[in-house]
């Protein structure tokens, strides 16, 4: 039985801090959305951000959340999404990481994750990434005949002042095939689409990736949309349009025979 | 089979005109969503708005699909959403009505649908109207376990000048069932509760109540939240957090034996 805390992080108006949508979707896949909501609990006093902060894509990736469910419809496929903003706990990120909870991000200061004792580290760790963990993981052994899991991203169209040109990003951690299916599937798309840009693995952004899909030999790749992609229906019903055929192709690519000799799922 | 148009309104990328969410969710509800979105076919030429009107409560129901989609994950529950502006067409009109493609809606003018020709305006009836009906139609045919049909919607806080001070509107037709259960399920909710408000079934606004549950004897809700309580996810979370154990009531209560003798269902 779970303890009941007397401060917890969440009320249970404000509901829990991660939900699976569309968990029986029959697709042979997995969607993934951790940083869906830039939603801050109100214990947390919104950080002490102001409203710029609090809105900009430092708390959310702006419209993932938006093309995560244009994508489970699509593709009828479960979502895993966070409800909680990546300010509070990134759930993309391992308890170890000093980003888990940063105390600065791109350009604004964090104030409400500035000097926090253990206790209240561990407690964001306890109430929002463990849930996410386990929900993740939960939907996953839900899914044993699932051959893709796709986390869903965007990113800032300028980030610490620099231009960033590619449009589509495809992200890969060890087990590349996923993400190469993809670019190839993608090959006529018009997106400026790259492999692991803007970022990379090396940047300890593919944590749910490792944690996830890796040890259990489940294919996998991270997709990154730039957000003035997403800014308007039309752009994200676009984006959605040009990924769900590719996507449903590298779910038919990676089915279990296919997998390498050391695919733990074919070897239980 | 269906004819192929050589122009149809919607093309492959922008995808279908509506969508069935968690469709095997076991909630004993199903959630609609006829205003859920403020997209206009790329073929629309945008009807002619400026960016405010086509970003306004004119053009979509603002916040009402974030709510949806929480209700949906909540009560883990299908969730029927349009995915078309209700400028292009108002899913929750016939096609008899002025109003389901309007030339005018609230302070603004609407240049595309000025003027149309009897063939335009049965294309967006074909095209948007028919599939909106039969895949709900199909959806609660899916569910015959069902015992309440909601459709979720958001009002502007100021309509032609003039400011509405309710919160929450609890609609009903002609079976009243569901909507007076609700009202009191939500009586301690501490929002501005109203039946039948800011508008009524006399509005004109109940056509997807009429059409798809009252022929069914199936107990149905509307709900209406100002769309100011839905202008943050803080907003949204309160929102669902309130609505979804009230609703989870009503669910329970609205079972096919407490039905009166002119339930269909109850007498096939």
């Amino acid at each position: 039985m779970a303890t009941v805390s007397e401060s917890p992080l969440l009320t249970p108006l404000e509901g829990p801090p991660v939900r699976v949508l569309n968990a029986s979707g029959p697709a042979r896949a997995v969607l993934v959305c951790e940083h869906a909501s830039r939603f801050i609990p109100a214990t947390l006093r919104g950080l002490g951000l102001d409203a710029a902060a609090a809105q900009s894509h430092a708390a959310w990736d702006i419209g993932a959340m938006e093309l995560a469910v244009e994508l489970m419809g699509a593709l009828d496929a479960p979502l895993v999404a966070a409800r909680v903003s990546r300010l509070v706990y990134d759930c993309n990120r391992p308890p170890e990481a000093p980003d888990s909870i940063p105390a600065k991000s791109e350009v604004y200061d964090i104030p409400g994750n500035t000097g926090l004792s253990t206790a209240e580290r561990d407690a964001r760790g306890h109430e929002i990434y463990a849930p996410f963990r386990a929900t993740l993981a939960g939907a996953l052994d839900a899914r044993p005949d699932a051959s893709l899991l796709i986390t869903v991203h965007s990113f800032t169209p300028v980030y610490n002042g620099r231009r960033r040109d590619v449009e589509l990003g495809i992200l890969h951690d060890a087990d590349d095939r996923a993400a190469r299916h993809l670019l190839r599937a993608l090959g006529d798309s018009g997106l400026r689409t790259a492999l692991n840009e803007p970022y990379s693995a090396a940047d300890g952004v593919t944590h749910t990736l490792r944690a996830h899909a890796i040890g259990r030999g489940l294919a996998n790749v991270m997709i990154e949309v730039r957000n003035d992609l997403l800014d308007t229906p039309a752009g994200v019903n676009r984006i959605a349009g040009l990924l769900t055929p590719a996507l449903a192709r590298v779910i038919a690519e990676m089915d279990p025979e296919s997998a390498p000799d050391t695919n733990e799922r074919a070897t239980p």
